[in-house]
């Protein structure tokens, strides 16, 4: 048994466990794939639902994956780059979302009842935004320990699987930031309108980014320091909440564009950090494709949501949880007295 | 009021009905729509969910449309076709799979428990499979208008949505004999592999297909004789089903290819037949790709699934539920007192 990854007390622990981490129970997931070959149904007929229940199988060590408990976090965060004008919206917006996720107006509170997923909501310092990453770095090693360690602890270790999400006015620059210091290209190729930019406000965007990028060239080529570089305090804890879910080897499903840049910068130091994480849907926020053709990844979706707050994975949760009723539920070909090809 | 549409006496009947079919409720669904544009979120944020509320509202006549009951039909059939040897299936399975839906072991029990829809199969005279179309008819007039009906009063005409499917082994071909002589193009074009034909068995397809519309190519060009060419009286009843749902203006989704191809050939005399109709999925048969451009739908999964019935009208059926949620639930900026751009 190993110690528990957070709190930290370095990056270079954090760096030194991102080499170990857990891999899937290989026997389970076979044993699952068997049984999905004997269900009353031509082989692969149900598609990514079968991929999903093996995906299951494998990370939860059975050939019967359930999800009794579904936990979803919302982290929320505020940030010093909407000094630069990156959002119409101001940047109180935050915290009044958040009293909506507490007071259960949101769309994350009606879609993860309609899935049936545990929503807690983190507020990690709305008072104190990020410092503004065109003029210095966003967050200091020991904030940035901080957050992740707070996205560590809020997970529940009895969750069967994990929903990520977040909110944070300015965050979309902060998320094509890391997905341009992590993957290349030009900083254009990962801006979108985010909750609403109009075109000056998409340049603002790129522009913020370009001298991100320069002014942190030196600290962009590991993912701590990369999100010391850019921030922000919800993607720190997005990535703490990735690592320690690893350790336990629970599922993760990550939500959009936002999200999944977050967790993308962790695969830049281990291509395999995010083995355990599904990408709940493909974002109509542009730079969500890129990201998924770099993870390798396929989302379970693909609605035109642009959302956050963990929108598309509390919808992906209920495919999830098709995928393994039909798994447990079914009758194999031999059960049911059916004829063969 | 209008007298109900089935039974019907005569083809003309239909033909005249398909003309004068109820359409949705514009003021409720223009409600529907400002709701959204004043949900705590950014303006379309939710996409394709935003859509989904709007279209029930139109067709449940309502601002907030809800979905108390879902009802899932499964229709199931036999065709003479199997003759030509185009499934590597025996007959028989069709009649085991409607055990193995009444015994609750099939994909499609489990997916309507994990999405709430209520589920009941529809047996239609199994022991006596309609015509080999490369021969003659598959269905007599009377036996056309026998299952059509037999699909209408399958309707619950309390349900707010009907999700449709079948199971007939050899279907997929009769399928793809309607979709060719909906939309043209080549008879391979919509021919794929169905429950796991090889090339020789996609050959057997293709071959029988065109022998089938040679010999009836003056029946072809209306939806009710295409019907008589090429059965099946699944899609009958499906077709039944469809427009008995329109004339009570409840939703339906249509599961995957063979499904819409049977519900496509009413669009071929009414373009607008289809309207209160979603696919469900794109499925990995590839002539679902064909039907759903021609339909001018977008479908709202794309899993790679390639079951039939209904197993993915059922997984939609979550995502409806889950803009509905969102809908219904969310709190206003105004209730939520967040500021706006």
């Amino acid at each position: 048994m190993t110690e528990p990854l957070f709190p930290a007390n370095s990056l270079a622990t954090l760096r030194a466990r991102l080499a170990i981490l857990p891999r899937p129970d290989e026997t389970a997931a076979e044993a699952a794939g068997t049984r999905q070959a004997n269900l009353t149904k031509p082989p692969g007929a149900l598609g990514r639902l079968e991929d999903l229940a093996i995906f299951m199988a494998g990370w939860q060590g059975t050939e019967r994956p359930r999800i009794g408990k579904a936990q979803a976090v919302v982290f929320a965060g505020n940030h010093g780059v909407c000094a630069q004008g990156v959002n119409p919206y101001p940047q109180e917006v935050t915290s009044q979302m958040v009293a909506n996720f507490r007071a259960g107006g949101a769309a994350i509170n009606q879609l993860c009842r309609a899935s049936g997923a545990e929503l807690s909501v983190v507020e990690l310092e709305l008072d104190r935004p990020t410092g503004d990453f065109t003029q210095g770095l966003a967050l200091s090693e020991a904030e940035l320990l901080e957050a992740m360690a707070r996205g560590a602890e809020a997970l529940d270790p009895t969750a069967d699987v994990l929903l990520l999400g977040e909110m944070g006015i300015g965050n979309s620059t902060v998320a094509a930031a890391l997905a341009y210091a992590t993957f290349g290209g030009t900083a254009a190729d990962w801006v979108g309108r985010g909750t609403g930019s109009d075109d000056a406000g998409v340049q603002r965007k790129i522009t913020a980014i370009e001298a991100g990028a320069k002014r942190h060239a030196a600290l962009l080529d590991d993912p701590f320091t990369t999100l010391m570089a850019f921030g922000g305090r919800e993607q720190a804890a997005i990535c703490g909440a990735v690592l320690a879910a690893r350790e336990k080897r629970i599922p993760v499903l990550l939500d959009g564009f936002i999200c999944t840049a977050a967790a993308a910068v962790l695969a830049r130091l281990e291509g395999d950090a995010l083995a355990h994480c599904i990408v709940s849907h493909a974002s109509a926020e542009p730079g969500q494709r890129g990201l998924l053709t770099h993870l390798g990844k396929a989302p379970i979706l693909d609605l035109g949501m642009r959302l956050g707050e963990g929108s598309g994975a509390a919808v992906a949760l209920g495919v999830l949880r098709a995928a393994l009723e039909a798994h447990n539920g079914m009758a194999t070909f031999a059960e049911a007295g059916i004829s063969g090809a």
